[in-house]
């Protein structure tokens, strides 16, 4: 049965699984005058198996190093996130403010530190301004509840204008088990993980090798496949937590039981991965790019990355221009194996370019396609078999616009005394 | 002697050195009611000896497959270019335009076809409007003097705002040389040869082989080190002809002045190169950016080609802003072996960044170079001894606005037929 029959789509976020609660209150980390909520935490009643992964770029924030220290070392029972800032590039201090952080949440929770997960996302290079965050801790802890979830998706939102949560039900062995998620992301976005968080929660009984595993598939074909703007993070994280309160037996590995369940939390990451792209920072439109046809796997990815990353293709979606002579100028950069004139290229199932050719689709026909908020760019390289998709968004005078200048960041640094 | 010693700015461009004739004129290729120049021809009256270096794309217009097999085949005289459409993915029709073109352009100057360069810039995948091309021909070899290096500097130009040539004087052995040259540039600007077009004149008698040498040495310092949006094109293109006019004796291989021509060229070359960034599509600021201490030089090209390409790093610039957290951040996922703890990054000199952390410089004075027109982002990766240097640009939300849309040349296409 394909897993999408399964599953059922139920209210909340990741509080909807049993077991879980959560709470998320405004710090003014940014500022102290802004009520946003900037402050999160998600704990789970009984210890957890727990699985994640990380951004791949070389430099990590300090809660991207600690947490992934506790993971090896203990069994994670809670999430601490922050949004305002990174906590990236801030040395020792950064390090020490991470575990500072996990260390009291811990104790308020009757927890060991290292079962504190810790995530931040905001600017780098500027220290946390734990003056601030410290004494709001115990306020994150009195205020957990199982009805909390959205005010977590809300909290870690930064240029994301909207929260972005999904919950799930489905039958696994006869056991009716839950899933819920929340997830920011907006700029930074690109293959590889980029500046996203995304919480997972299940009451699911699943060991946490079968979870790492569900983990790395489901970013394969989610996460690593989207791109707004190229950038990738200091910062990215996904985290999955079960805690096995649905009451089922425990899944065993390889199962059938196994694969449903990774294939669900695959769903999950899916749709929370388009909805970033979506959500991308002044972005309007949704774009598939779909290679096929390709000598090797490899091949694909690169065509498709090419594309989907191309400030030129993207400055044309942006404009309505089913421009497919720049879409053909990145396959041939992409320094994949192509042959010109085997290449076609399709725009939601008609025809732009054959044999690496104009066809003879009117350009009334493109535009009106292009213009819409969303399709997807077919490339066929007529090669091989091998296919590789991505999810990607136009490009915005106002994105640039909005990227222009986090000076106010470093104003309100100052004023705090830690720039 | 350095070469900068050695050389003299004189006027002119592709016409300075003796022998060379030139010819701009207006075809209306974009549109036949535009009066812009837009064909052009360099003929020199001697036969030549000609090196060149084209795309790396391998999506590559026809007139560069083209011209690659007569440089091959036969000696250049004559360069005959255009820009308002690139002849790119137009089949074998593209292919049987530019040899047309070349067979016309050898008959009116009694040469064989394969002396002739072509090489087109400008919209791809439409086919090339030779009815309006083709009667324009003998106008263009009509018109050919002494004085029109500026014309063809102006012919070629799309997105441009400003033509681009140099001419230099220089003493090799005694004996008088002259270099004139032209380019263009403007969008679609990155390492490894760009968008661009940049023809090179020569009176200096100097070997094939030799010339071939300072061409791939000069390219690899000067057009492989820019970048303005990341995009690679299906037309650049590099030619040198050197026509042996000054009346010096042939130049030895490996000798004192071989090696100072190939500086010369590299000069040229530099300086075009520099003139491409600055005048790259709405761009408000030049920036170098200077690698050091890499362990390879591999790695130091990573880092600089990731910060300078970064579409975030490149929209703080815009906004005056320093921010050196998005450099340090492109640096990590430049997939260079890097240490965070290790990295310093200076602006003009000033330290934003020590040992991976901010430094005490005020945000004010480093906004304040930011400010200025152009300035050095230097990062040293304090690992080993490999540099490396990239010419980038800041990104602006008119260079989107700007490439929203090429409609209007298919408007015009369909006019003519031809789409």
């Amino acid at each position: 049965m394909p897993i999408r029959a399964a599953i059922k789509k139920i209210k909340g976020g990741v509080c909807a699984p049993k077991g879980f609660h959560a709470c998320g209150i405004s710090a003014g980390i940014k500022n102290p005058d802004d009520p946003r909520l900037d402050l999160a935490l998600i704990y789970s009643t009984h210890p957890c198996n727990a699985a994640g992964t990380f951004t791949t770029n070389r430099i990590k924030a300090a809660p991207v190093k600690v947490t992934q220290a506790y993971m090896k070392a203990d069994s994670i029972q809670a999430i601490v996130a922050n949004s305002g800032n990174a906590n990236a590039c801030t040395g020792v201090q950064g390090i020490s403010d991470t575990r500072k952080t996990a260390k009291a949440i811990a104790k308020g929770l009757g927890l060991r530190q290292r079962q504190v997960a810790v995530c931040s996302t905001g600017v780098i290079g500027l220290p946390m301004p734990m003056g601030r965050i410290e004494p709001k801790l115990p306020d994150l802890i009195a205020g957990l509840g199982e009805k909390n979830g959205e005010d977590v998706a809300r909290a870690i939102m930064t240029s994301d204008t909207c929260k972005k949560e999904i919950a799930i039900s489905l039958d696994i062995g006869g056991h009716r088990v839950k899933i819920g998620a929340c997830a920011k992301g907006a700029g930074m976005i690109c293959p590889n993980m980029a500046t996203m968080l995304c919480f997972i929660t299940t009451d699911a009984n699943i060991s946490k090798s079968c979870l790492q595993k569900g983990v790395l598939e489901g970013v394969e074909t989610s996460f690593n496949r989207i791109t707004i703007d190229g950038d990738m993070s200091t910062n990215d994280t996904v985290l999955v937590l079960a805690n096995g309160q649905s009451g089922m037996p425990p899944i065993k590995r390889n199962s059938k039981e196994c694969k449903m369940m990774r294939a669900a939390i695959q769903y999950i990451m899916l749709r929370m991965a388009k909805a970033l792209v979506r959500d991308g920072e002044r972005v309007t439109k949704f774009v598939t790019v779909e290679v096929k046809g390709a000598r090797t796997y490899n091949d694909a990815q690169k065509v498709a990355e090419a594309v989907a990353n191309s400030a030129l293709v993207k400055s044309s979606w942006n404009g309505n221009d089913p421009n497919w002579g720049r879409i053909i100028h990145a396959v041939g950069y992409s320094r994949a194996m192509v042959r010109e004139e085997l290449i076609d290229i399709h725009i939601n199932g008609k025809s732009a370019c054959l044999g690496g050719m104009q066809s003879k689709t009117s350009m009334k026909t493109l535009r009106n396609i292009v213009a819409k908020d969303s399709f997807t760019i077919t490339i066929n390289l007529n090669l091989g078999k091998a296919e590789y998709e991505v999810y990607s968004s136009d490009l915005s005078p106002e994105y640039i616009d909005f990227n222009r200048s986090e000076y106010a960041y470093w104003k309100q640094a100052r004023k705090d005394g830690l720039a």
